[in-house]
């Protein structure tokens, strides 16, 4: 198990770099960003000041999408990155969420995306790349031949098969044991049906963990059963409540679902939140004392989960960085 | 007169910082990257990279461009370079040259780049801001009001129009102190009519300075007179070879062009360089002994120039710097 | 009320570096360092390292002594470090202690240690000094009239009357509020004996913090006491148990006493810690939940203290400054 | 041929840090500072914040001496300077020249730097050392077994031969290829008479370099043959102006000197130059166009010098590391 951590562009510039430090110190692998560039600060300059202090960690967006910049334009920036840190760099993608609904805009297709993705890679790679009709072919003259790992977001039996058949690892925004099992067996279906080699695949368990009170740790972290619930939403929307391929444990819980608003998106103090359950938020987050985050991270391991990914976005980030150096990661070394 | 160096981000991360250091230790006020992400190296995360290692230098591209980027992502990305500097981020921006004309795209409208100034301003700024009719109004949550510093490229009469009338500073690619005077006029007089405050207007005077025999700063700058014939190329095109709104010296030299290869941008070894004479370099570069440079600044200083900015990509760079550094900005405080 | 953290220079250089971010990011003022340079990694390079990676912290070794270093060097040495640094320089400095017996030598005179601040004061600000009869007078051409800000730590009467006649500020390693008072008391009469204005003197009160746990804070700091305890000693059998001088409370608690290894010096593991109390832990450290730790600064900062400085070096050390930073630092602003 | 760089020490601490990122990207290997105390900042720290901005750069004192810090203090900040850069730590080291003699003391003897060599070596791999009968035994507990490499700084037959028994390299502070060649001579046969494989023996160079006029460079240089010249009047006083041991081309030049003021060391604009003729400053540093310093370098590779050592003090100094860069390290890869 690899440990992670995920910042949403909120915390100051000099508070961001000294966490980053205080991760890698501590044993962390990754450092990944938000990239929703109104909600929150830009995430590639701000990953660019954080290469700058560390020395081993691995940075990446978590996630982008194909849709608010030229793809030219993302592999340039992906590929200086990579340069500029010696290749600490990951591209995590999905179809465009809150980086694009703030604009009124709609999330992408699948299609898009893993086109996206084979166009940044090339790009970045060096390959001669045609994206896009009314655009010239692309050569980026000073590319290295950098392999761009590819970590795709998925909640849906589509978006789950394109991650298994198309990237390096999946991101589940989730940490329930059941259900990242569930999603496993389908990117990993996806994977097989497209031949590949699945030995070496990722799994990203992406989720708020708070080590403390349970009362305290579920108002901490509400917010993200809320969040992960647009996804849920859009799944249901398609694929019907009563589908074979979206377990009711998926559904049940939106049901009481209301709307949700972007401009408070990842919020702990919004408006939104009134569906969740306890019962959803301990089952989606990682909370309680040392002992019970251990034993919930060990049973993702035993689901298939390969990187455990805290959302260090619902207070006390330090001392949340600060436990599970301490008594945490000692447990899976 | 202040100072100022320009990469093209093709030197190395590493060298590149170590450069902005001797530059900032010299003296220089200014660090400016080219914005043209297929050729070279993006600039922003390499801006962000800089920053970290700086204390003073100020930053920004020369010049960006209202075609590549969702303006509400060009506003994050500056707003947060601001932030992680401490306020030292100021936007030059064009029509968009090579940064477009590389994917087979065509420079946008003066119009077009002004309303990008205004939008792009007001989001940094934390106004409400609508860009485009597509997409949602954009208000950035986290912005602190700062006040971003813009410089318009310009050439043509319109642009420099509209850099007078609504921009800070107005760059000129170019050292020959007769035109830098003509172009500066026609922007003072676009602001003067625009009902501005001209007295603490900012002019750049950007160009290739050589310290050293007269022979070899021509073969290291005669890229630079062809880079720039694409913009007179344009003008003459548009207001004919005879107007009286095109002198007559800036369209002879460029009477013997016979195509330009924007693979080959600002390069030593393009082949596209044949028509360049040996007086219009001497004209649009700095070149020489260090007496002819401090007697060229001050002419430049003469006709308005504010800032000399070295386009520092033509060989020897960490030299050039020390030479103006021991022999050069001593003249000048 | 000021907050700084002491390292006593075992922690990683890497880790050491993210703590004192951490620490300036939470508002920490100061990041002072034993000067202990056997038992552990040599300060000052470690500061010079430090002051690299932070902006407003200040450093200083708590303390140095006048026996090691030729006083020229110990003077250039700190000048170097405010040059490096902006003026981020404190000295703390005592009659030398652990650097010292660890070779084999006694602490110096209290006589010593005041000329030793007067010579080295005066080296950084450019005087001519001569501190040593077999030494020529030494001018230091490059001091910049850098004013040294100087504490003295002192338990006996001796110290703590030359404390407040002749530095900025007093080190007192305890935190128990009734005996800071008592030496405060007497550092306050030397000043004034002295003649000095006494009003802006400035005094710390060093000792571990723990926030958790009562039986695992006294685990973490039951060195402490020991540690201090030499001093105590020191001062009883000069004094006399009985001395007016010298109150009960604190001779009492070296009753059982048997030895000190300087070798285990501020060990948490050392097997000279039997005779400590509980209570003597409670009294000389700062313990127990967020607000005891409050509650007893508050009391600190009655008795006189102006900066209380954690001696971080009991463990977790990431998660004592984020309690500090969350929830113990806001009671004092 | 590898390459380095040598401070005294009054460059700001930011052009300093400026500087040795100049020179790691040109491809040097060491930035060795003077270790002199009172003339020029303090070597050590400054040393430790270069190594903050550079990662390959080895850094050391040029050399430092027996006589002026406690011997385990030096060991101890040796072997934190190793341990915070990961071992980019070498140690230079001589009888003690400038650093004493502004003090009023004398050089200590070739013994006593031997000793010293021992004790410190020792200490930083962690042995147990006794340097000094009054003081107690040593064992540095944080030692992690850096064994560090030491050079010794020698003109004389004895210190000559025992930089060959007991040193890693040998420095010689001059460009002189026959005396060069005249004093490797000496140390290798010291070193095979106590038995050693001297094939990978290293041997430093060291001078001021000036690339340009031939005139402006003896006027920027000739301040070193008049430094090196106190080490020869020793030499000449000892053994003899007519011996065997001392060739007369080395005592000649001494012939007219006539005092030395050493707080005027290794300055430019010193009173005491004037017994130096031209011929001597051409013979003992390296002048005039890159292809002279080419051939130079050459010849004191031919005569078994393995590191050219750049007294980078001489002015224009940014320039001096550029012409380096671009026309004299490529002759030597």
């Amino acid at each position: 198990m690899e440990f992670a951590i995920t910042f949403k562009g909120d915390i100051s510039p000099k508070r961001t770099v000294a966490l980053c430090q205080q991760a890698e110190v501590a044993g962390f692998k990754y450092a990944w960003l938000f990239d929703s560039h109104v909600l929150w600060r830009e995430c590639y300059v701000t990953m660019a000041m954080c290469m700058e202090h560390t020395d081993t960690l691995r940075y990446g967006p978590c996630v982008t999408n194909p849709g608010v910049r030229d793809w030219s334009v993302a592999a340039s920036m992906f590929a200086t990155l990579a340069q500029q840190s010696g290749g600490r760099f990951d591209m995590g993608v999905g179809r465009g969420d809150s980086s694009r609904r703030v604009l009124g805009r709609k999330p992408l297709t699948v299609e898009t995306m893993v086109e996206f993705c084979d166009a940044v890679r090339g790009m970045i790679r060096g390959d001669t790349v045609r994206y896009d009709e009314d655009t010239a072919e692309v050569q980026i003259p000073w590319a290295d031949g950098f392999e761009l790992p590819v970590w795709i977001a998925a909640y849906g039996p589509k978006a789950l098969a394109a991650a298994g058949a198309h990237a390096d690892g999946l991101i589940l925004q989730m940490a329930d044991p059941w259900l990242c099992q569930w999603f496993i067996g389908q990117a990993m279906e996806g994977g097989l049906a497209a031949g590949r080699d699945m030995s070496g695949y990722r799994v990203m368990s992406a989720a708020p963990a708070w080590v403390g009170d349970m009362d305290k740790a579920r108002d901490q972290t509400r917010w993200f059963p809320a969040m992960v619930g647009n996804h849920v939403a859009d799944i249901v929307e398609k694929y019907g409540k009563s589908s074979d391929e979206v377990p009711q444990r998926l559904t049940d819980y939106i049901a009481g679902r209301k709307g949700y608003d972007y401009h408070h998106h990842a919020d702990i103090n919004a408006d939104h939140l009134g569906f969740i359950t306890d019962d959803i938020i301990d089952s989606f987050g990682v909370l309680g004392t040392a002992e019970q985050h251990v034993a919930k991270i060990k049973e993702l391991e035993a689901a298939g989960v390969t990187q455990f990914n805290i959302y260090l976005m619902c207070g006390e980030e330090e001392r949340i960085l600060a436990e599970y150096a301490e008594h945490i990661l000692p447990h899976f070394q």
